[in-house]
């Protein structure tokens, strides 16, 4: 009786292996992408820069675009503190339309000084870029370091008021 | 000294529930979003049209677009038979650059017979839109339902063979 019991459950293994199973990669199971990227898990990202404008323009929330790329030091180091800060985060997620890109779009517009990674931008509900929103260095304007937590949060206050104020 | 400990270990809890935990919403904590939003989380998705194309001329393996909505039963009904089906994740998995988008690109040419949900266009490596490449409705020609799972995979190997006799 037990030997019946274990033979079938064999077999029914042994189908379910065939038939049953999702697919999974020759190189093996894979952890599933994530549209955050590591620069904040909790918070919720638009996939595309038209996504983006579209939801700012129905939320009447600014749009903060930042560029990035996986294999930059730089990015990885501002990634840290960025996705730890929760004064940045909390913001992030009550106040903004939020975009990470690895590419860049074809608007000219989101690369007023050039294009380099990491790069924030921010993006009013009307469509238009705040290019004036700057960092503190002069040869990249719109370029972050991990020590700029600060400055970022308070460029962040600057979109929300500027919205405000100007709207 | 048991009782001094257990304070030490209560400080302890108190101050890193403060301090040391990373963001959390207030309506409570979320499952990350993924990129492959259920249509194969074991692939490797795209995140734009300009990173597919990008991505689609360096390797030169074809780009299949599939739009989609999120609150859309025929897309959620194809969904789970694609993302199921294990020849056809094979294939995009091995030979496909893939890209699921919930919104329009400005790109005219992804919307041949206008735009809607689900629909499936592929694209060559030199970015030529292969609109020949139809599904078995009349009226909606980039559509496809649960049961055309054998036409979309024939129509991944028309793409991929296409590619090899004209490329």
């Amino acid at each position: 009786m037990v030997k019946s019991v274990l033979s079938v459950i064999l077999v029914l293994v042994a189908v379910s292996s065939v038939f049953g199973k999702k697919y999974i990669p020759k190189s093996g199971k894979r952890i599933p992408q994530t549209l955050s990227k590591g620069w904040g898990d909790q918070l919720v990202w638009v996939q595309t820069y038209e996504e983006g404008l579209y939801v700012s323009r129905t939320t009447n929330k600014p749009l903060m675009v930042l560029f990035h790329l996986m294999d930059c030091p730089y990015c990885t180091a501002l990634k840290k503190v960025f996705s730890e800060d929760k004064e940045i985060q909390r913001l992030l997620d009550e106040e903004f339309v939020i975009l990470n890109l690895e590419y860049e779009t074809t608007d000219r517009n989101l690369s007023p000084d050039g294009q380099y990674v990491p790069r924030i931008l921010f993006v009013d509900p009307s469509m238009t870029v705040r290019a004036e929103i700057v960092g503190r260095y002069n040869n990249r304007y719109y370029s972050y370091e991990p020590n700029d937590t600060k400055l970022l949060l308070n460029n962040m206050k600057k979109a929300l008021k500027l919205l405000k104020t100007e709207l």
